[in-house]
């Protein structure tokens, strides 16, 4: 099989014309570094102690029957009139025992598995936007055929590890039933883990049993050895969702990995300190963890984290600011206080796949990577403040993704890397492009990019003067020609869309 | 005079319309934070080792009689028909013993003063290249009318701190005194230190002697306090040229501070191997940096080190790689070995102020200040790998530098910056706006960022959908209407004009 998608895949680059795009080999990326600090100890312990004061003195509002009810049994302070508990010390201790440090999670193709925890750096698509932007068509309200042209896109390129949640929202499919199309087109078009929508138990259980379709198993094994994500977004402050605590629960029941991410933009939804967001972040994220546990001790559950700020002249979300990095290495450093796999993002504010996506995200995700995040959320294609998912902005940042990747391989210091015979055979102001120490090794020695180029100023004249965002649009079009679908057996596929037919009609889909 | 000069700035402004550009105010810049080891120290003790190797058995090429003998003087093994030397590692253990680790660099206004060595970082301008771009003028060879612009421009951003040699080459002037010119420019122009060339002793003497003249000090009291400094690039592999020679033993004898260079560009001018170049760039550092204390022990020297790789399919030059990246992390660690301040480099290939040329340039930066640079050279304005000094891209450059500096300073905990009061006070789902605790610090929570534009897609579409490189030429203009030239004394200019008028005529100007 694996012939035959290459040689298919090669006669298929030989039809399109020119080589096909260089990228990197599928692998694990580790960090083999330290993570950066930026709080002392004694910092991340006065956060600490000042969430549990916000969780034991405040509480949240949790705006769930059921999940108080579970909080109550556990021993939680629970106002059921006004939908809130206060945990103590004690109870969140217990809870966080169960919750594992590391855990991976697998799709229908057992080359894709994820490790999550540890050093490990997984990159996943961008998730949520409502609209979808490229050079040629414009911007656009999200739909199917550019769903699924950003999915193709994201199963090309090995950099990135998983799907989010809904590239974009295919606004023109019913939106209690679109769950069903995203979901389908996730499993056939692409073979890596993805993320469900947590919006309610029904889209969440929905995602659960495709993903155990397409991979023969059944509930009880995909419970055991999970395959799909989610990601529950607190509405901050102290505030859990009917619906996304329905989703809550629903993962931690059969097992799937869940991510807690308080949305703690300073001065708007958090206090406009760092110190003070980073406190309320963390009783966030801490009460959603202990309620997974709740739920399912040992259930496999991301400190999230995205603490960015407002501009406070027009309270317009900003990313990628000096704070939000910043944030994104200091909540690293709370995750691994409660030995949690983390969550992080790298996002941007601008309007376009420009100068300033590029310095803003990759300031940001220099953050990530130096916080060790093990889920970089959004890593590429992320546009406006997630309001776009951009086609350009896509190769732009999978193009930073892998500068990030060969920059964590570790340096070998050894004879052979040395080069003292090399040394020795250049004379003085000469050069070393004909020694035998470089043409053993030029062809893989240093990183290829996809998207820069490095043509002087007359030859990139010539060939048009097209600056990177321009270039973009040839790449993201090239890999689109050269996608290759996974193949998927007939009769997973037949069940597959026999589920989605079945389920459709259950629902009932309403109008667009 | 600081008063009227406030006021006079503040009457401009309001004569140009518009609050001025938003800009962090002048500081020392410290990074507060262990810098990165990406090699161990059995491997730092390997490269090093290596390098004493490379000069104790290969040996440099000194192209230079006065230096031989130097050499010679000093123990050296010197084959003068050759003209290379070879240093035991006695005799470079000798001289680095009375290189400093930190000094500092004045120019004629106190509050300019730098800096150099542990943890504080300093950025400059751009210098050297041959051409100019800007969005409305297009490219261009580089001119003294643009020299002054961009000086200018590195006078009005407090993010820059120093100057570098020759921001672009006037080459309308004459080759031999042009720089009279650009000196004058810069002591005039701005009250930043300043690189003087050092492709020579006259030339390098002359920067000297000038700088001396703005102080009012004798060369005896500018030995004592520094003011300029130069870069002394090595033609490597292991080749030093003569002039570059003359200029280093003028700058040491003075007691300026000297930067040794190595260009190693891995797999032409150095080994493809990131070891083999670190080697190599250690060997020619070291070179370097013994001759300056041989000249005069205690001259202030910086560990320089430009290693990147080239394109292995064309041999054109990159920046900004994952390779430069690492280098820059490793080469401090390579320096601080040698307890010496540090100079190190973010650069890019690209040939527009674009995407690429934005994360190459953040790369490597971040490669830069993780390694913790002392001296980050050609911080702002360079594109084309050096070829051409760009106004958009200074403008970008400044962008990105100022959101270092707001990174590195440290997180504040304690209870104002932990809010617990305005947690409590905000309801869940609430928001912060108009909290006490908000209004109190909003003004200054936030880095407030020049370039970046925060609006929502139809607030930016309205306004004209200008990406950030359409942006940035707004901004240098304005900052150049709004650009006040710092006072100085009749008396001194006149001296200086002076010196120029008198060395012109010594040295006979060549035709441009």
């Amino acid at each position: 099989m694996t012939a035959l998608r290459t040689r298919r895949s090669a006669e298929r680059t030989h039809a399109k014309g020119g080589a096909p795009i260089p990228q990197l080999p599928a692998r694990r990326v580790e960090n083999p570094y330290p993570p950066m600090a930026l709080l002392s100890p004694d910092q991340v312990e006065a956060i600490h102690l000042a969430s549990l004061h916000i969780l034991e003195n405040l509480g949240m509002e949790v705006m769930n029957r059921r999940a108080l009810a579970l909080f109550e049994r556990a021993g939680a302070d629970v106002d059921h009139s006004a939908m809130t508990v206060r945990l103590d010390r004690g109870l969140v201790a217990e809870a966080l025992k169960t919750a594992p440090a590391a855990y991976t999670l697998s799709s229908r193709n057992p080359a894709r598995q994820m490790a999550i925890g540890g050093n490990v750096i997984n990159f996943t698509l961008v998730a949520g936007p409502p609209n979808v932007h490229d050079r040629e068509r414009g911007r656009r309200a999200g739909n199917m055929r550019d769903y699924r042209e950003l999915v193709s896109l994201a199963q090309h390129f090995n950099c990135i590890h998983m799907l989010g949640n809904q590239v974009c929202a295919p606004i023109e499919l019913a939106a209690n039933t679109r769950h069903l199309d995203t979901y389908l087109a996730n499993l056939t078009l692409t073979d890596k883990p993805f993320h469900v929508s947590a919006i309610g138990r029904g889209r969440a259980l929905d995602g659960i049993n495709m993903m155990a379709i397409a991979r023969g198993l059944s509930l009880e094994e995909v419970a055991a050895d999970p395959g799909v994500g989610t990601i529950i977004s607190v509405n901050s402050p102290r505030r859990f969702d009917e619906m996304m605590l329905e989703g809550l629960m629903a993962m931690a029941e059969y097992g799937q990995s869940v991510c807690i991410t308080p949305f703690t933009l300073m001065g708007a939804m958090s206090p406009v300190t760092l110190a003070g967001a980073l406190a309320q972040q963390n009783a966030e994220a801490l009460c959603g963890i202990v309620l997974t546990q709740l739920v399912r001790p040992g259930c496999p559950v991301m400190y999230g984290a995205f603490t960015s700020n407002v501009d406070m002249r027009s309270g317009a979300p900003a990313f990628g600011t000096p704070e939000n990095t910043k944030a994104n290495i200091a909540s690293g450093q709370m995750a691994r206080r409660y030995n949690l796999p983390y969550r992080t993002t790298p996002g941007s504010a601008s309007n376009a796949a420009d100068a300033q996506g590029t310095y803003e995200t990759l300031m940001a995700l220099w953050g990530a990577v130096l916080g060790h995040g093990n889920l970089v959320y959004h890593a590429a294609g992320w546009q406006e403040g997630g309001l776009t998912a951009s086609f350009e902005k896509f190769i732009i940042d999978v193009e930073m993704v892998q500068h990030i990747m060969e920059f964590l391989r570790p340096i070998v210091v050894d004879d052979g890397e040395l080069a003292l015979d090399a040394l020795a055979g250049v004379p003085t102001g000469g050069h070393f492009f004909g020694e035998p120490h470089t043409l053993e090794r030029y062809a893989t020695a240093f990183y290829q990019p996809l998207l820069s180029n490095w043509q002087n100023y007359e030859a990139w004249t010539e060939a048009g003067a097209m600056d990177a965002t321009q270039r973009a649009t040839g790449v993201w079009k090239k890999a689109l020609a050269d996608y290759v679908q996974p193949p998927m057996d007939e009769g997973v596929r037949e069940e597959l869309e026999a589920y989605v037919a079945r389920r459709r009609q259950e629902i009932g889909a309403d109008e667009p």
